[in-house]
């Protein structure tokens, strides 16, 4: 088999473990904790099924292999709960790290390509990252909602905290801000989130 | 909210389900069974990395979409073991009715797309559904080599088996299906396939 190839493969099986990488979000019916590939499958189809509502024009092949690879760093990294202060501040660094690992697997104009995707993806400046961060913030929130708010009541997030979280979702989609301001203000009135 | 994207949020919730229909395959690292969704990512994911091992022109973004969606009837069918043949027989049945449930949640004309993506998907005759289908084995078989054959042992498989269905890979890439028949000549040679 040929080099090219060979890493191909050799990169497609390394993903495999982000499926063992869990995240703090339930699957709905009060589930187990769901996986980085999960996550990542439903909002490639999440990102395909409301790509009407993206503010701005949207080439959706981008977006939703933006969706597919954005967690891969996790393998390494980790995941790093969107809540959680102490972990947010060595994510970047960590992160950085797991890139230039795994992406090294690949060819390198393939490395390049996925490397740069990865980036346009944090950095949230291009219409395609936008539209996938608020996939990124809609598809936990729909299934967080599904079970009665249990994940942020679990651990005591507060509505101020939410929103700045979930305040990205505009940047993408204002309607789908909509719904996402919704239900937060419907979680806020059951209880389910701190004021 | 209106009555279209109700409809879209209600699909988008509804396949989380996917995340809980179980599969033959075991992770990598001899861990526990693949579920469909997680199965549906790599497969896109390989699509996207391997798209140039194509034996003729393909759209990505629809072998991604088909990749991504091409389990969801299962949902309510189950999984059927491609080593099965008694389940098999009846796949067809089961999965013609999910198909109509799940992708009824949608709108009317996103019920059209996806279910003209998944028929085919299943019919197999076109080069998109053709890699498509390439990646619904070749990502299988790389996990169960990368574990020493371990679910074709649990099943007592033979070789026959396993080249009646990953044949499929030829029609969408040639190159590909000779990493397909290493890998099986191998597990062949280990003991790990019946001859």
């Amino acid at each position: 088999m040929d080099d090219r190839l060979k890493k191909q493969l050799d990169f497609s099986l390394e993903i495999d473990k982000e499926k063992n990488i869990f995240r703090q979000t339930s699957l709905s019916g009060h589930g187990r904790k769901e996986n980085d590939a999960e996550h990542a499958w439903h909002m490639a189809i999440m990102a395909y099924v409301l790509k009407e509502y993206a503010n701005e024009e949207i080439d959706i092949s981008k977006v939703m292999i933006m969706c597919l690879i954005h967690d891969i760093v996790e393998i390494d990294a980790g995941d790093t709960y969107a809540y959680d202060p102490e972990a947010i501040k060595t994510q970047k660094e960590r992160e950085e790290k797991a890139k230039e690992r795994i992406f090294s697997l690949l060819p390198d104009d393939q490395k390049d390509n996925l490397t740069a995707l990865f980036d346009e993806f944090e950095a949230c400046e291009t219409p395609e990252s936008r539209f996938a961060h608020s996939m990124d913030n809609l598809q936990p929130l729909i299934l967080n909602n599904s079970n009665n708010g249990n994940d942020w009541k679990e651990h005591g997030v507060s509505a101020a905290q939410v929103y700045k979280r979930q305040g990205q979702t505009q940047l993408g989609s204002e309607k789908l801000f909509e719904v996402t301001d919704t239900i937060i203000k419907e979680n806020i009135a059951k209880g389910n989130l701190k004021e």
